[in-house]
């Protein structure tokens, strides 16, 4: 029974040996009296032939099918000439079987394994493990190995310790919901699935570690959104006496490295754009941005501020803002095809598109199509047409509003516009870091300041005296690694100092229970010399998934959650017996019908 | 900042130039007008001088206190004659400083990092992160990684795939509780966390992945014994197409090589003995025997079955077994000593002891004491002590009782004596395989047949006839690798015929619901071509353990539960919020009062 041939190694040079290969029916087929059985294994495929001059095999390969898994002994011979496949490792050899054996059956299966006629994405994680035959799951798959192996190779050879941290631990400060999980012996009280191990690896810091990486589950109980999971995989990395450069050169090499190892992929920008947080959301509309090709958005505010165009006056004067992109060779779009932008962009949220299709920009106003031209003079126009870098045949975008929700909408039109006219290059990959983000966000519906990143993140030293007079303009030391529109993962230096921390905790509004709750052990920690240190944790799901030219995380995940939280091949999350509830101390409370939410209301 | 040299390789290859450390301060003390400061961080400790004539520096240094983060800038240079430290990598220079800055203060630790005055365990779990402030603590979390390390290497190389399965999966049915976590968007709905990705690993063989491992976590919400954790690491590894000895090749491979790369261990015996399971009751009283040392133990029913002595009688009469084993050198003991072996053996659960102290075989009964050396003739003490291979000056321990029984007790008497005595060999590793368990135990409690392994276990296919007949005596292709005591890890060739499993099912007397719904998706998948497949699971935290010579695997885990399944550091499980509850649709059912319980039973 020891396996000792794959089904994708045997060429020419094994000629007249005699083997035995273990695998799955490919395909059978009978011609000319003979019967050919492709035999299928993680390694490849193999041409089997079955004479009936050996009747005992021929007449068990009659009976064979689809997907049975079956063992053959027999002699490699070359092919008949002209029966050659060039485009199989074992094209020129075929199997003289000698010996065949079932070793179990199939049922036909649900779904045929071809990429090109795949069923719902639903049936296919029922049957998760038929999909996962199919050679493009398992390169997947391999591939992912690839990556977690390449990466542990590469920290570990730079003396970073991979070091495991616990999966049941107590709840954490990220903002997402935890998954909680009771515990039998302490009626009432829980454990918590980590959303990152962010506290215990900045304890390992004040532990000594130094170079400390995971490749770590982490778990959020967020509603679900598009291409998300419950759970999902992080390299989480952390380095003591470093500055945030320091970091961002291991990441920019190990990334490098990585895709030119793994990949046929080019690289487009070597060294990785750097793009401040505020200039990626004024060039791109996001602070994810798709830098492998162009259509920057332009402020044009000042240009408009003049013009009898309403709208444009009426967003500036309530202290909105005008902004747009040029569509290179989109002015031939039709009426149609622009209605349905507009429509689009109001999707997106906009009150609405101005649209300029440029013919020929000597003409001025006359020389391009729009509702709105008789608003505009010759030379606002080609002010704007400089401004947003259009030329004849291009198409100019513009919209009015407050300047978050402009350009917002700006970005995804301009993503939208990049994949709808194919101006993005498969083959290629972009990474950015976006860096210095503000400290703080403004939350509008609690009227407080939340981290931007998370609270321990540090700011500048040289923006820290304007933690007092002017919280909203302190940069973070933080950083996004970004990636063909995704982001892959983010870092910053932490703070290491109780005095500071507790001066941001402050800011936050976080009372002294809470402090103490979320954060006590690490405060408690920082008491006893902790080093200055910082790290970055980007998403390994995500990565593997750019890598694999694939559209969502599902498809470079073993066995994934559809996108409402459900294992449809264990059937999981399930209802358990009482008795194991009672066990944990805990029942089910089953949502109230709305009636009784009513009577309470009347209380 | 950047660190650029460790505080663990500055020689006197460096002499003259200028450097910058980064760490802790392990100590400082003030010597004939200048202050000398041990530096330390991950890779070692570096002695650095402060003189009066740099003030600035000195000044500073004198307020410096153990643990405080500093940098220091210096010249390397020799030590003076005399004052060099051959133990310290370090020790023929020092650091002349000229730049001293603190990075951070510390508060006096609460405990000293010395590993002969450790306090009690739960401080150190309450300040794991000082803790592992201790080289020792380091090096076994390096020790950890690179075992881990090794095994992706060299299972990599031999072309397995390492694959994540799911945290958040369905119950699996191993014996012991699962953990459970509430589902927030299905009401009345949990995940469980996987006891083994035992299910999924089958599932990927189906998948046609034919080598899968991976260092997985794995969770058992069982009542805690000494050295286990609610969570904890197995490699778990399962192949295709092999047969029970290439997994045993494999995995003797691995240990051996992963051994002996790693530690400066000795195996005791390559290859690795093979002992079955009958064998291993016989001759060590375990399925996880110490061959570290001899004193294997004998059956002398027979020798004994005509003596006067009534409780060796009785015990056989009512089919028992009498057996007993020889510890070499011991027969000076004194009356207390075996009174006290005597009432270990009770607590062992013994109903009594029986020892002869041979000192002079050649006089029969007369040459031996023993309280009841009067019910014994010369021949029968002489047959005894060949069965037991006992020479003048050893002493003969007895047990009589039910087989199982006696077998445990003169086990665990076995492994006394061995440590007692100091006949363990502590720079050893005796791996073993124990083979051929039976497949079925008998729950005497239950009147059933429970697998010995799990359910999925393969019969040995010559024993297939006895599953009718003689479920009993069926042998499981099962293996244990065990080592110095300690069970490493279990594994089995896999039923992979869905007529045989439901067979086994039903000798199990398993429910068709019950089955649905603990085996539903595995089953269903046998219908599709499941290649013949089996694996193992060695844990991790234990093999660690072994390796580093730790008497527990909390000290080669980061951050550990205790014994009672708490996280002293992040104090969990811990009492939530109401609204988390709600949210996810589970009250507390905190435990009934004694009364109200004996109310209920009276209704």
């Amino acid at each position: 029974m020891s396996k000792t041939w794959t089904c994708g190694e045997l060429n020419t040079k094994h000629i007249g040996q005699e083997v035995t290969l273990y695998g799955w029916v490919n395909s059978r087929r009978d011609h000319g009296g003979v019967i050919f059985i492709d035999i299928r294994d993680r390694w490849g495929i193999t041409q089997v032939v079955f004479s009936p001059d050996n009747q005992d095999a021929f007449r068990l390969a009659e009976t064979v099918r689809s997907e049975w898994v079956i063992s053959v002994t027999g002699t490699v011979r070359r092919r008949p000439p002209g029966t050659e496949n060039p485009r199989m490792s074992t094209g020129e050899i075929e199997l003289a079987a000698s010996r065949l054996e079932v070793l179990n059956k199939s049922a036909p299966l649900p779904f045929d394994l071809d990429d090109d006629n795949l069923p719902d994405e639903t049936v296919r994680l029922q049957y998760r493990y038929l999909d996962l035959r199919r050679p493009k799951m398992l390169r997947n798959l391999q591939l992912r190995h690839k990556v977690t192996k390449f990466i542990r190779d590469y920290l570990t050879a730079r003396d970073f310790i991979e070091i495991e941290t616990p999966i049941l631990i107590k709840s954490t400060p990220e903002g997402a919901r935890d998954y909680l999980v009771p515990s039998r012996l302490y009626p009432g009280h829980f454990y918590a699935l980590p959303q990152s191990p962010q506290q215990l690896k900045q304890l390992l810091m004040v532990a000594g570690v130094e170079r400390y990486f995971q490749i770590a589950r982490c778990f959020r109980d967020e509603d679900l959104r598009a291409d998300r999971q419950p759970e999902f995989t992080q390299l989480d990395l952390e380095m003591s006496f470093v500055t945030q450069e320091d970091i961002l050169q291991l990441t920019e090499d190990l990334f490098t490295s990585l895709t030119e190892e793994l990949t046929d992929k080019k690289i487009l920008y070597k060294p990785f754009k750097r793009i401040s947080y505020e200039e990626s959301w004024n060039k791109y509309g996001t602070d994810k941005p798709d830098i492998r090709y162009g259509m920057e958005i332009s402020d044009i505010s000042d240009i408009v501020a003049n013009t009898d165009f309403r709208v444009f006056k009426d967003t500036l004067a309530a202290g909105g803002t005008v902004r747009g992109f040029a569509v290179p060779e989109a002015a031939s779009f039709t009426r149609r095809q622009l209605d349905d932008l507009t429509n689009l962009a109001r999707s997106f949220g906009a009150k609405g598109l101005v649209w300029f299709a440029i013919d020929d920009l000597a003409r001025g106003v006359e020389g391009v199509r729009s509702p709105v031209t008789k608003f505009f003079s010759d030379d606002q126009v080609v002010a704007i047409a400089h401004k947003l870098g259009a030329n004849n045949g291009d198409l100019m975008l513009i919209v009015a509003d407050k300047t978050l929700q402009a350009l917002d909408v700006l970005g995804r039109l301009r993503s939208h516009m990049a994949h709808e006219l194919g101006l993005v290059d498969q083959d290629v990959i972009a990474y950015a870091f976006i860096v210095d983000p503000p400290l703080f966000e403004w939350n509008e519906d609690e009227g407080r300041w939340d981290p931007t990143h998370h609270p321990f993140t540090a700011p500048y030293p040289e923006d820290e005296p304007l933690l007092d007079s002017d919280p909203g303009k302190v940069r973070a030391m933080a950083y996004d690694i970004v990636c063909n529109g995704y982001e892959l993962g983010s870092g910053s230096i932490r703070i290491h100092k109780r005095d500071l921390q507790a001066k941001i905790f402050e800011i936050l509004n976080y009372t002294p229970e809470d402090i103490e709750q979320r954060f006590g052990p690490l405060l408690k920690a920082f008491e006893y010399g902790a080093p200055p240190h910082g790290g970055i944790a980007p998403g390994i799901d995500r990565l593997v998934m750019v890598l694999a030219d694939e559209p969502n995380i599902r498809e470079v995940i073993a066995f994934p959650k559809n996108q409402a939280g459900v294992d449809l091949m264990l059937n999981a999350p399930s209802p358990v017996d009482e008795e194991q509830l009672r066990e944990l101390h805990i029942e089910v409370r089953l949502p109230e019908p709305e009636s009784s939410t009513a009577d309470s209301k009347v209380q």
